[in-house]
């Protein structure tokens, strides 16, 4: 956290002492470091000791995070808030970060029954490719791929390009996922500024916060994402512009089934037909350039932040206008949806 | 977390579909009931699940999400917040309680030396007592008083009065601080609406959120908290009135010397007299009413919401204009303080 937060004053045209507000997001610390009350203890990092705040929405608590320091800009109780998302889940058994992720789920109506989020979204697949036909081969392109783009990602945990048939041939986690299907068990922290007092070249243009049914048994359907669909439409009418001005995402492919849903839910392909931005070269739209969730990790309350930093670079460094970051929490009960501008 | 949200809908001038945020305050869920993501589960307790989301600052989660709350109102991305904050603490052993409300200090500078909080405000206690002269007979005041408050609030989870002398009788805690000293471990939760667009004759004209070192090691005193201090001046200059126009407060007794503390903090005392307005019964402002959190229990992050529930209550029915929040996390590592005026 305090390297990110370091990185993120040094990037800055802001000082330390510009910092009003602090927002920090996450979802574990309690389970894997006995660390409640973060957001005093960033605080604490900055000579000064802002106004501090966690927010959470298990892996969306990075865009609620955002979100949230939208609303103190806009509200004037803040003009500039560092927004840092940290987790640290290496420190515990595999087994420990499992029953912690079903916090993310419905205590009561989901986790008796056993499942993981593995499992929800093996569950998830199989429905899919009932429902579309997607066959366990095309599915291989969203990881290769995802691997593929963090080969240039120097911030990416895994750096080496895997092959397609790579992806099927590697252990079953949730059948029919396998383990190169899943974000991994990840350390990690991002941290950007906001400020509504000093200059970039970079705005905010919509910030949508959106939920569904907490439990799957409460929804109609699993093989699309009504937080998603909802958080678009606001988004795009918030910052008062159409999809196809969006030059790049960073969506949230927590398991490649995921990314299909959400390109889908967003309106970037028609139900069923999310995989042919995969396997069709010549998608207009730049997805995950920095390798998603999959290849740089998923050190989860820092991945909606890290959507935000990689969004704001590959605009910086390219004639593109609009970016957008989508993030959701447990099987989407919640969705935050960011979109960037460059001038 | 249901019946206070249904008592808040049924008590508002607005309908559950007025509701457009939802802001949660909880600080052990992860821990006592292997539950995160508590804004969407709150948000799937409403018919149209709005945008929802979880604040924490450990015991101060509270204030934090009422703060949260009027950024969301103030910058118009919401019209009308139901803030809920809500703990279940009684479903795990007391020893899973204690070190999981360690997690509001520092778990790598203060938790490592063994301490609890109990344990914490024992120092606190016994600093104070050779820097003021403060007696252990004098101290049961203030735990006499909150359970003598609470008698008549059918809400209080302890309803007996209790005479000064049986409180230092109570079994030690953390020497020289009794059990009768200590806030309960409690189950609880309290909601609020708040409201730009529907009309109530209460005004929150005051928000602040202010934070300290986390670690005690980071301290220039423990008998004085400076971020409590801080927010009490900014929150006067917020409300545009002065310290003595306050008729009525809900403080943060978590143990008994933090009364005292924060009564000097806020400047309702002079250092080394915050007792007088326990003994002394001329005292010109209420404190603790509803017995505050050594009667009323202490369900960590369902408090600093209770607390504005109470000086609601205390305003309408008397002619009472000013009423103040006073709500901590920690050793008062992050303060919130509002300031509530009835019209």
């Amino acid at each position: 956290m305090e390297e990110a937060i370091d990185a993120a004053i040094e990037n800055a045209t802001c000082t330390a002492l510009d910092i009003d507000m602090v927002v920090v997001a996450n979802m574990l610390g309690e389970a894997t470091n006995d660390q409640a009350h973060l957001g005093a203890m960033a605080a604490s990092l900055l000579p000064h000791q802002p106004p501090a705040l966690r927010a959470e929405a298990a892996c969306a608590s990075g865009a609620v995070a955002l979100h949230t320091a939208c609303a103190m800009l806009e509200s004037g109780k803040a003009e500039t808030v560092l927004v840092v998302g940290v987790e640290k889940m290496t420190d515990v058994p595999g087994s420990v970060i499992a029953s912690a992720l079903m916090g993310a789920a419905d205590a009561e109506k989901d986790s008796p029954s056993g499942l993981t989020f593995p499992g929800i979204f093996g569950l998830i697949t199989n429905r899919y490719m009932f429902e579309h036909g997607l066959t366990r081969e095309r599915l291989n392109a969203v990881s290769a791929r995802h691997h593929k783009n963090a080969v240039s990602n120097p911030f990416a945990q895994f750096r080496k390009e895997i092959p397609a048939e790579a992806i099927s041939a590697s252990p079953k986690v949730a059948d029919p996922l396998c383990m190169l299907d899943c974000s991994p068990i990840s350390d990690g922290a991002a941290a950007v500024i906001l400020s509504t007092k000093h200059e970039s070249p970079l705005k905010i243009i919509a910030s949508q916060l959106t939920t569904d049914a907490l439990s799957l048994c409460d929804r109609q359907t699993v093989t699309s994402f009504a937080a998603t669909k909802d958080a678009m439409v606001a988004a795009l009418q918030e910052a008062d512009i159409t999809r196809d001005q969006i030059d790049c995402i960073e969506l949230h492919d927590c398991f490649s089934i995921a990314a299909i849903i959400s390109l889908e839910d967003m309106g970037f392909a028609l139900p069923g037909e999310g995989i042919n931005l995969y396997t069709n070269h010549e998608s207009q739209i730049t997805i995950n350039a920095s390798g998603g969730l999959k290849a740089c990790g998923h050190p989860v309350a820092a991945t909606g932040i890290k959507q935000m930093i990689d969004i704001a670079k590959q605009l910086k460094t390219s004639e593109k206008t609009y970016g957008l970051t989508h993030n959701f929490g447990g099987a989407a009960a919640t969705c935050g949806i960011h979109i960037l501008e460059h001038a």
